[in-house]
């Protein structure tokens, strides 16, 4: 096992109902920044129920923050922030919502020149102003981690830093009724792609870890069917919200080794082609595992066995149809796993690989083994 | 799923050598009070490598915390710390020493009278100082969580607050090279029973809850035999400190019912037969999953499946295969699972009973239902 810190101060308030107690969290005084999306939280009641916590405070909004939070809407959150002397900031939505409003909390206190460099160039997040946020779209984790995706012209790129965990989050699955099956087929591939991207390495003796990982694996593959035939079953979405939630909370990447080239990739194709970001990792991770069975391959069996119960043939009929059965999984969830099944030509492989070439991204994987000529063949794997 | 708040606020610095960033931790111009046990980190080398990182640092310390910490041994803390104007708690040793130092930071600045109120009347807490640990015997989950365990005379007893988690934890497999088998067997036991507790009540859709407390158990069941075979495998040793931590932390727990009894119960063999706690765990928990074996019958038969591996028979043949499975690991690890194997008369049964009635100890379990003539049941059916 490797050595590791955890620190995750962001408390939790899970349940129906418990919007109830937003008004209590928050701290005495606040001037608040309200950071919303494209306006479900309207027609949902969530805003409303947010309004009344916010009786008597003072605040003001910014609306309109897209699926893939821009740096032009952001930096408008900023001057807002400025212009009226804002101190905390509350999200309301999803994962893009809450990333755009950690960018906002960076940027309005970085003194590094563009706050855009803090994605350009890893400029260092000195602080940032407090945020908390309400989740009504189960799937990035952003509700209780540090880590924030945003994009400006073509790019699409990340950063984490410990200031901007919320300081508290609330999740109530009711919010989540409401949700179009495609979002919520997105958010449980997404989730389940979190939890591959720390889990499919090598094996470093992390016995807990992989067990933790395999749980969430376990629950997804249970209740995914289940949430895409719809209703309102309350127990099947408030597992759906709390695997989200878990499988980027902490405790299945302590001390194991991970490799986010899955995401990497994906985010390429979202900036080209502007697929869903859960859909592209649903074309991208099966191709990556079969392409990098050799080095992933001990945890390819042991995932074989566990989640698919996979137990005959030799270690590469198993991984074979293990893979099979991820992507009949995938496939069962609404989302392609061909390029093909986007529309989008084999020859974006070249594409991404130059892309992620100019970038100097040339050593992403685990091993630092995933350089854009095998990217190149992951996406032509994926044709 | 039931409703809850999940907040764990406590840095942990997890794996080998991490006591080399203790001192980077401890606030500038902390005044320390340093508090220790019986002397085995003065054998082991923990101490020396603990005040190395205190040079240059103002500190007194406490050293000879008791396996059951004791209110006067604590109270002696609490007046060093009034005597020299101490400001942080530092925590070496195992859960006894980190209970016993959260009792000191609570009743430092408790204005309600004799701080023994806290546990005795439930006295609520209102404030705390700071303190943090340096793990060396996993088992009580103490080094992050705000639960602790104090004794004075006959009475062993237990209060909670979010004011005394630590604020941060240095956990060093290393540090556990040198325990005896019994105190490792003691730890996994412990840490196997604190999962059950939370785990072993009723059914409420807590899938991601169900199948991450079977993980630590699943992980215990295969480190267990291994780690009191001896040697110094290293990651055998992280991941039974990373079970005992993860048991406790608050996934295991969230949002589903507890039965905190055994617990309960085993406090009372304790303060009247002096038993190793864990090993009173083995005597308790044993009988009364067998007495319980109707209310907690859906979830035996879940974990008789998925931890034992037990698919056939009636539930009732599958449960008491489980229990016979259960006593076997118990025994495995050195522990009797019966009163007599302690030297303990059938007669404790009673004494026991009529101890928690006069204390009003009247409805713990799950549901309320564990009356002081179920805990006779329980232990009389344990002779």
């Amino acid at each position: 096992m490797n050595n590791f810190t955890f620190h995750n101060p962001t408390k939790l308030l899970f349940g129906k109902g418990q919007i109830a107690n937003l008004g209590a969290e928050l701290p005495a005084g606040a001037r608040i920044l309200l950071t919303s999306g494209g306006g479900s939280i309207k027609a949902n009641g969530v805003y409303d129920q947010v309004i009344a916590q916010l009786q008597g405070r003072t605040f003001f909004e910014l609306s309109g923050i897209e699926a893939n939070p821009r740096y032009e809407t952001l930096m408008r959150g900023v001057a807002l922030v400025r212009e009226h002397q804002l101190d905390f900031l509350l999200a309301v939505g999803g994962g893009s919502v809450i990333d755009g409003t950690k960018f906002i909390a960076a940027a309005v206190p970085f003194t590094g020149g563009d706050p855009w460099r803090i994605l350009s160039d890893g400029a260092s997040v000195e602080r940032a102003l407090p945020l908390a946020s309400v989740l009504t779209l189960p799937a990035a984790g952003s509700e209780a981690n540090g880590a924030a995706v945003i994009s400006r012209d073509d790019q699409k790129l990340a950063f984490w830093t410990t200031h901007v965990y919320p300081v508290f989050s609330v999740l109530d699955p009711e919010t989540t009724f409401s949700l179009p099956p495609r979002q919520i087929a997105n958010g449980v591939i997404d989730t389940f792609v979190h939890v591959m991207e720390q889990y499919m390495t090598y094996p470093v003796q992390g016995l807990l870890q992989d067990r933790f990982a395999e749980s969430i694996l376990q629950t997804l593959v249970e209740i995914g069917p289940k949430l895409l035939a719809g209703g309102r079953d309350y127990d099947l979405h408030a597992n759906f919200m709390w695997c989200a939630c878990m499988a980027l909370q902490g405790p299945v990447g302590a001390g194991v080794p991970a490799d986010w080239s899955s995401h990497c990739i994906g985010h390429e194709l979202t900036a080209l082609h502007g697929v869903d970001h859960a859909r592209t990792l649903a074309v991208v991770l099966p191709s990556l595992l079969d392409v990098k069975r050799e080095t992933k391959g001990e945890k390819l069996v042991q995932w074989a066995e566990r989640l698919w119960g996979i137990r005959e043939g030799t270690p590469g009929q198993r991984i074979d149809a293990a893979l099979a059965r991820l992507r009949a999984f995938f496939e069962q969830m609404g989302a392609p796993t061909r390029l093909s099944g986007h529309g989008i030509p084999a020859s974006t492989a070249d594409v991404v690989a130059q892309r992620l070439a100019a970038r100097g991204v040339n050593t992403i994987g685990e091993r630092g083994d995933i350089t854009p000529s095998v990217v190149r063949r992951i996406l032509a794997r994926a044709a």
